[in-house]
């Protein structure tokens, strides 16, 4: 049986003797998706949840999880002794602080992989051991890799072709970038930066790869000295027109760095992404004194797009529109038509759709093919074996996204495929409602998403209704579906929404066995104007396909809500018409009127 | 000349022969209101604003305020040498920066007046000097009482009556709170707490004073032991109904603490209010391992109020709506009549319509009566000699309230006298519709109050409109018209809203040379209903005075906030009509049409 697999496993883990051993579900970049060689987590306990730690004790295993995957952890670790922590509730006890009132035998030993652990997160364990042990009550010890003796095929650092970008699509060449860096740097009191964010690295190197699913990413850390560019990667030949930028291999950054020492000086790196093993390795070489920890700047640099780059998201969100606009026809006509499609073949045929635009680099992240009940999960993974059929009656969701060379993208709609209750009909208009507010807001120079997450709230709250996640997060160029600093939600974040900044607005409503509702465009911040009162922005909507109203609900939207909606699915079909076959033109010439 | 006595205290406190001093503008318990005793920057620099703090170092003379006294502190520091630094704008020093960059010789030697700082701002102040001047560098020197020897005629420790508010007002006896506190004790691990904040233990002990204008507070520390409490208090002769409550003189800490430091065991303080002197002096009596540093527990209990709170609240809020009418009624027939009415006349007859409220116990603060372009000042100071005349045209606004023995009001109303500009009206509307806006608010349980300060700001935000002050503050039980632990602003605050917190809604706008606009109701935090989203909060208006509708632009407020607005000035006049001589309720009918 499967689930003695997993046991076994942990078993085997126990067996190396420590009194808890801890493997995180990321990589040694701290990626949110991490390539196969790193999902240890789900290689231990059969949990394919995107975000997930696993503690195992001599006594105990536990695995921590958000709500997004509540029910299918508890699908997936059953029969494997695996219990589950919940996250992200009030009730919430993290690692350090569960280990911490653990043990009563000191030292306590406390095994993980350095690898995949960042300096912040094994600080904040230290932090807590220290307190709740004494400094001598707990060993910390870095094992990395400490699966390799049991996982025999585990998959080795993956190292799929490169794919440089021009300065005509970035806007900026990897040399602007790596000066502009270096400026950063002698601001912050240091000669040179070591990168270890593979988001980070392929901004700044105008270099994409195919090393992770759904996100374009080279395996790789960045070393940016006064004079060079120190690039750990697998196997990339050259880097073009960078006479200054030399490749070594992914695992050798102690010579390389051995022999830059003095030319490094004091050396910029963000714990956050940095994991601990390669930290304690770059301590050894340059010395705690010539370490400075920081929030690194090309975070918040890569999140405001430039024009060249806001070209090609626009492009990319009108090709995705084609895609969708091709897809929702299919899906209606078919369903209505009587065919019999699951949600796994609608989601084949989504990807389908964008694979045939030119530049399609793969999806931004899983597609959620989601019918009925099934759409109240807000992170539903469709099952590529029995998911269900979708029926001409009640709701339909499909969130999903594209890589292209010149953009990335993310799209959340949901349609009517019959009749809808009342109560379908209402949340549907509300959601609608709460995305146009959000779209339509206007905010001084200097506001942050969670000080106006409420706009697409309220809408909602007002009748009683909310939603759990958040209303929407950055999104990079050909990067990351998810990036930062920004984001629109309840939580504090202090991140100012600046002009050039991608941002999802994707309020939701989320009935357990009834439907689920996300309605998300996509909105690009930008400068409304100045007055006496300063200066102020506000959105401008860059997704590019039609908002279904034959089941709103009239009165649930005031004149200025109409209007906005009236006047986007003109521009949809305005932009479209052309490219869509005569059918599907037709078809969406109704649906916009 | 009056600067040269500022110009010569500021030489006098240099010949003291320190590198610097610094002198607050608060008392030993960090009120917001000292009693004259402790305006200290006031005597010295001659600057009467509520908030300013004072360096005075051997080449340089600084008065450290915020936005709302920048154009008081210019007019009234000059001449005096003194120079203003601003606070609360991006640019800020504060007091702490400014000394860690100030001195190049050590060790540098800084007094200060222990009394008049809180263990807090000592703590941050010497992190600074510590990090700047390294450990042995610098020197802070504890002067309780150092204008003493200047000030000849100082005031004393201000003693007035007291007075003692039985359970029918209170909702609780003084027994009842000390048992609920005793119990918050023990949960923090501490058997006693010392209370410094006036407020708190004003509410602790259900007792009300006059030592200081607007806040009827007693000035007294109090220390709560398992057994009973000591109250540290100037001629308070007995404590009624209350066995285990002893009074003992305001200076007389030291003995009294040293014949029960065994029953005190650990001591909990609140380190924002407790000041520096006194923290010295319990912990020689206690020692710092038995002094345990947290938010007091009172702060967030006393501002949810009861059910008997809340019925003295609603009417106070009644009783000053009468007075509101009355001053409104003869404000406008004056006015209108060609009578010649200045700001300082109409403030004084404010006040004396409240005054002839029963249990009117003086102002909750300095009324801001301000016509036309002085309105442009949010915390104007009408002058008592020289005010401006109200002239029949444009708007006068007035911020006042009272203090009664059933309740503490706050209101702003802003009224057309006249002919009003386009721009007036414009903005009289979307400040009001501003402030319909967060009336109508419905929001989670847990949700803080900068989380929906937007929703008072987007309808000024929609038109690049602004406003540079919060949208709400707590309201205390006869007590501070300003108190926490909730507010609604913009700056980060995790406090959340909770049924039976009283706040201010008072959305404003202030044009520069042309007029100012505010209008102000208090509303309290209630629970609008449960769903399967969870618990809802809402707010339920209680200032009773009606809104001015002559000059609304209709078209900018939508058919929701028009009803609100109908609805309240129906409900305003249902409740005064019968309160009002029938000229005025004729008026008032009139008015809310």
């Amino acid at each position: 049986m499967a689930e003695n697999v997993f046991a076994q496993r942990v078993e085997q883990i126990r067996n190396l003797g420590y009194d808890a051993v801890i493997l995180t579900g990321t990589d040694p970049h701290a990626s949110e998706y991490p390539a196969p060689r790193w999902k240890q987590v789900e290689w231990v306990s059969g949990f394919t949840g995107e975000a997930g730690d696993l503690v195992i004790t001599q006594d105990h295993a536990g695995l921590w999880t958000d709500s997004r995957y509540f029910i299918q952890a508890g699908k997936q670790l059953a029969g494997t002794g695996i219990e589950l922590h919940k996250t992200r509730v009030p009730e919430e006890v993290p690692i350090p602080a569960w280990l911490a009132t653990r043990f009563t035998q000191k030292p306590v030993r406390i095994a993980f992989d350095g690898l995949c652990q960042s300096v912040a997160a094994v600080n904040e364990l230290d932090n807590a051991l220290k307190k709740a042990y004494g400094p001598d009550g707990y060993e910390l010890i870095d094992r990395p890799d400490l699966l390799d003796e049991f996982w025999k095929d585990r998959p080795a650092v993956p190292h799929s072709p490169v794919m440089w970008l021009d300065e005509k699509t970035t806007g900026e060449t990897r040399k602007e970038k790596l000066t502009w860096l270096r400026g950063e740097m002698k601001k912050a009191g240091c000669q040179s930066m070591f990168l270890t964010a593979l988001d980070e690295i392929a901004w700044l190197l105008n270099v994409r790869g195919e090393d992770i699913d759904y996100n374009p990413y080279v395996i790789s850390t960045l070393l940016v000295t006064p004079q060079v560019a120190l690039w750990f990667v697998r196997n990339v030949e050259e880097v073009p027109d960078a006479k200054d930028v030399f490749n070594a291999g992914y695992n050798v950054l102690e010579e390389a760095m051995n022999e830059r020492r003095e030319e490094c000086g004091r050396i910029f790196t963000d714990p956050s992404t940095l994991n601990w093993h390669t930290y304690k390795l770059i301590r050894n070489i340059f010395g705690d004194e010539n370490i400075v920890f920081g929030t690194s700047p090309v975070i918040l640099r890569k999140a405001v797009k430039n024009k060249k780059e806001l070209d090609g998201i626009r492009r990319a969100f009108i090709e995705d529109g084609v895609a969708m606009e091709n897809f929702l026809y299919w899906l209606e006509t078919s369903v209505k038509g009587g065919a019999r499609i699951t949600e796994w073949e609608a989601s084949e045929k989504m990807t389908s759709f964008r694979a045939a635009i030119e530049g399609y680099r793969g999806n931004s992240f899983e597609n959620i093919s989601a019918y009925g009940a099934n759409a109240a999960l807000p992170h539903y993974s469709t099952p590529r074996e029995g998911s269900a059929e979708i029926k001409p009656r009640g709701l339909y969701l499909i969130d999903s996204g594209g890589q292209y060379t010149f953009g990335t993208t993310d799209i959340t709609r949901t349609v009517p495929l019959g009749r809808c209750t009342r109560q379908e009909k209402e949340d549907y208009t509300l959601v609608l409602k709460a995305m146009i507010d959000l779209t339509l807001a206007v905010f001084p120079e200097g506001t942050a998403g969670c000080q106006i997450d409420a706009l697409a709230r309220e809408p909602l709250w007002r009748s009683l209704r909310n939603f759990g996640h958040g209303t929407g997060h950055g999104i990079g160029f050909y990067l990351g579906v998810h990036e930062g600093p920004q984001s629109i939600r309840q939580n504090f974040n202090s991140q100012p929404m600046l002009p050039g900044m991608v941002t999802s607005n994707e309020p939701g409503l989320y009935r357990e066995g009834k439907h689920g509702i996300r309605h998300e465009n996509i909105v690009l911040c930008r400068e409304e104007g100045k007055s006496d009162f300063g200066r102020f922005l506000s959105f401008e909507t860059l997704t590019c396909c039609h908002i279904e109203t034959s089941i709103i609900k009239k009165k649930l939207l005031n004149e200025e809500e109409r209007d906005w909606l009236r006047a986007y699915n003109r521009v949809v079909y305005r932009i479209l018409k052309n490219r869509l076959a005569p059918e599907v033109s037709r078809w969406l010439k109704k649906k916009c009127r």
